[in-house]
């Protein structure tokens, strides 16, 4: 297990484990496709969502890398981005128990150097509404222009996501085929609790009273793709129900959404597959969650 | 020499190219990196110029794609766009002559599919001057996000561009260095007829008498190196004598730009490095050209 800090370093190390890798082919080496990279990007405070992502990265690649990097420019609050739990050595140690070979952790100045001028930006329904409308415009834009530094940097075949962040995810995809970045994104399921609340970095700054409270997020997305089961696809309705849900604990959501999975555009029925996603403060702690409606039937 | 029309097609082709190159190492096969691709934007109309860019990448590379695509999204006129030449045929043997393995000719439905949402923009001193004040912001952001396409779409590890296209270097620059597209940037001298007039896919447009009144731009510029040769480093007055030589032959620049060659900000003396850049319309034609003055010395 390594810790880089620069680009150079990366690349030097994937190349390296690559061709050990290639050398001990055949024998007891990881189970994914010859020479393959697979990075995990995250902003550290390392929870079991993101461990389950690098598993699903370890089972796929030769090399699995794991960035640790607090975007400053996906941050619309200072507050949020002083807030932001950091611990290096705890993250790195969790890496690698749950697989990574490499964990990337660079320096500001080295993701965005001075002079450094170039934005990468996707346009349109997708990174208006939701996230885009709550934490504004820019907020997409740092996370399609790291995300796309990142994949580039490690030169990855395959990068790896989590559904909880549904508007990334779309943002990200769209990112990635629209510029041909040669990596492949994989969505997996959203991580929860045993109580059903979505993991998230966040989580540790609920009080306990808070903690309880949040469980009517979870809740409201069951709910609803249970009424969705039983015959209900007036968005209106649903998002009714949510609000009286979330309102029993105290809760106010900022939006409350059903929308196409990919476009993001509002549904009139959720006949056709929908994504519902919300996002709500509970305390001083903003959470996001989501659950995709498909045919009357809920996925997570 | 084959040519292809998709993405796939390329990376399929450079595959098996670079495959069959590394299965005749050794043999007479191209002096090229080992199994390095070189691409050469373009948007087609070939001359001389685009014909030297290809014969670099062959002496540096084991496969050459040349890429032929009038990028609609870097246009600010239609016009312009409308009578920008267009001989795929003639381009292609060109191409082939000088060396090309691959022509990479997409649609714009290829490289712009319904739903395409994604800018790549490089921001501040070096696109909003010169070629972005005279044609709009919008015209480097469609180079940069096209560049960045091309560069991803044929993995390539060299990519050709001619100095004449001088804030173009510098935006692609910095956008393949902020990116960490893994691409060396290189740029070539510009190619020059006899008289000393820059190519360009343009030229074919001048009448023969605005041919012969267009000298007058590569006379501005060598006559300008000449002065600061002689000890003249003031903008003004060098900006007055490249005025005048061509207002002799009735042209008036759109610009006459002293800058440094990095940051393309204005400079105070040609004491320090600096690119004397100008734009002119020469009848109906929009022409550019530039020079590098260094420590008083000229460089095309």
């Amino acid at each position: 297990m390594r810790v880089v800090r620069t680009v150079a370093e990366l690349r030097a190390a994937t190349k390296e484990l690559l061709a050990g890798a290639a050398g001990s082919a055949g024998s007891s080496g990881p189970t994914g496709s010859a020479g393959s990279i697979g990075i995990v990007p995250t902003m550290g405070a390392l929870h079991e969502g993101h461990l389950s992502l690098v598993r699903a990265a370890r089972a796929d690649n030769a090399v699995v890398v794991v960035s640790i990097f607090v975007n400053p420019t996906q941050f619309n609050e200072p507050a949020d981005l002083d807030a932001y739990p950091r611990n290096e050595e705890r993250d790195t140690r969790l890496a690698a128990d749950a697989g990574a070979d490499i964990v990337f952790a660079p320096s500001a100045a080295e993701m965005y150097p001075e002079g450094f001028a170039t934005t990468v930006s996707v346009t349109g329904s997708i990174t208006e509404t939701l996230e885009g409308a709550s934490r504004g415009a820019s907020h997409f834009d740092g996370v399609a222009t790291i995300v796309a530094k990142l994949l580039l940097a490690a030169l990855a075949d395959n990068a790896y996501f989590g559904a909880k962040d549904a508007q990334q995810v779309v943002v990200v995809k769209r990112m990635v085929a629209d510029l041909g970045i040669p990596a492949r994104v994989v969505v997996c399921p959203t991580s929860r609790d045993a109580d059903g609340l979505a993991r998230s970095s966040r989580n540790v700054r609920l009080s306990a009273a808070d903690r309880s409270r949040a469980l009517a997020i979870p809740r409201a997305l069951t709910e609803v793709a249970a009424a969705v089961g039983a015959g209900e696809f007036d968005p209106q309705r649903l998002r009714a129900l949510a609000t009286e849900i979330l309102a029993a604990e105290q809760i106010e959501a900022e939006y409350l959404a059903f929308v196409d999975p990919e476009s993001l555009v509002p549904v009139t029925s959720t006949h056709q597959p929908t994504l519902f996603a919300l996002a709500a403060r509970v305390g001083e702690v903003r959470l996001i969650d989501n659950i995709e409606l498909r045919d009357g039937a809920e996925s997570a």
